[in-house]
């Protein structure tokens, strides 16, 4: 049988150990196809670059791990897929893998996060997909004691495929590989985060702000992911793009709307 | 009664006649707040502003509308919302407007829409929201066509509240207003955008590309937003960010994780 044909891209950029790691262990699996950011690119959405131009260099230093093309782009994680799924690659890829992003993006954070941006962008263009993040926002983060785990799920997705319309957001506690109890298939968390602006002055005299703030979980359901990563699991998110809240529907019908 | 506080914002910039339209319409149903991007931020998606720093800068030039507040914020649709929600108003909004978008944001786009990711931010936050926008891109559009049933939606959402964590993506097709049709509860059409790479190479000799696309529509539903508009109707989707493919837990749950 063919090798799989796997696309690897974060928000990290390309020169992020986390997806170097990803590299290295998708390399065991599968042909690995990189198109990375050549910045990072945290807390980007779902951006996309319409406004200006993007480039796109191939790059040779990611040979030593068996990768067989990577390209570095000017854009987004969006980007990044676009560019690779209808430009750069001559085939389909059999799965599109984002990260492993320095630091969590379970919860809310899927909304504001570029790995998984990468991974819905797939999704939407009908190419299974998974992001992977370690809850260790340090550059320096130990992202060998997740291999075994994160190989067991791509090779589970390329197995059973992921449902139509999903990806796989997937949160790996910073843990050893012992610590860590197992996965959990999750929903995402209902929280937010309590900004704080921290307001400066500038040498000219000029307010300007520092966003910074505090997660806020506010769910103590023991089927959500931020439980299972307090408990010491790798937490799954399925994750979706129709954002219809069909419940909903109902009551907006009740509305004086005619 | 007191009137409501209405936070107005957008992604087209603070100089749009998108949100010009928007706060004159407001501004008859109550006290109007502006925080709006001091550049146009479209296909910015959910994103933040984590690198670098955000200025807001107070304006007076919208008063001739009734607006008690504008500021022209430098980051991004969702950094308005938040900036606004936690530092620049004393109190919290009864509601958060976000549009009129120039440009169509029904269907797939919403993943991609500043407009919407300011309403959703709100709507993160417990603030009701609802994103605007108008099915004609040009910055000369006739959004005065829709005032009547802008206004109509906007006072049945606060009258009737919107449920907790839904937001409304309104979209409104380029007709006059005895043309349009009514107002539809829907769903978000399945679709995507077959991309297109437009490579070109620069004085320098080196590749670059433009993005570009073609909406491409995978759903023949009669309840779904493209569908609505497509027969002259308003389009009301209730939106959640609450990502979860609950129906697919059940499926992953097969795989062989353990």
């Amino acid at each position: 049988m063919a090798k799989p044909l796997i696309l690897v891209t974060n928000d990290d950029g390309i020169t992020a150990p986390g997806i170097q790691a990803l590299i290295s262990f998708a390399s065991e699996i599968g042909d690995v196809f990189v198109v990375a950011p050549d910045s990072p690119q945290s807390g980007m959405g779902h951006a996309i670059t319409i406004n200006s131009t993007l480039h796109a260099t191939k790059i040779n230093t990611l040979d030593e791990n068996g990768v067989k093309t990577a390209y570095s782009c000017s854009g987004t994680p969006a980007d990044c897929v676009k560019i690779g799924l209808q430009e750069l690659l001559d085939k389909k890829p059999d799965i599109v893998l984002s990260g492993i992003n320095h630091g969590s993006n379970s919860s809310i954070n899927v909304i504001y996060s570029g790995t998984m941006s990468a991974a819905i962008e797939a999704g939407i263009e009908g190419v299974p997909a998974i992001g992977f993040s370690l809850c260790d926002f340090t550059w320096k983060a130990d992202f060998s004691q997740a291999k075994i785990f994160i190989q067991k799920i791509i090779n589970q997705a390329l197995e059973n495929g992921i449902p139509n319309g999903v990806v796989l957001n997937v949160n790996i506690p910073k843990l050893s590989s012992d610590e860590i109890k197992g996965i959990k298939v999750c929903r995402q968390a209902r929280a937010n985060w309590k900004e704080k602006f921290d307001k400066r002055k500038s040498p000219m005299g000029k307010d300007y702000y520092w966003l910074t703030g505090e997660f806020d979980l506010l769910d103590n359901g023991e089927d959500t992911d931020e439980w299972a990563l307090a408990e010491g699991y790798i937490s799954v998110v399925p994750t979706q793009f129709d954002l219809t809240a069909h419940h909903a529907i109902q009551n907006i019908n009740t509305w004086q709307l005619k």
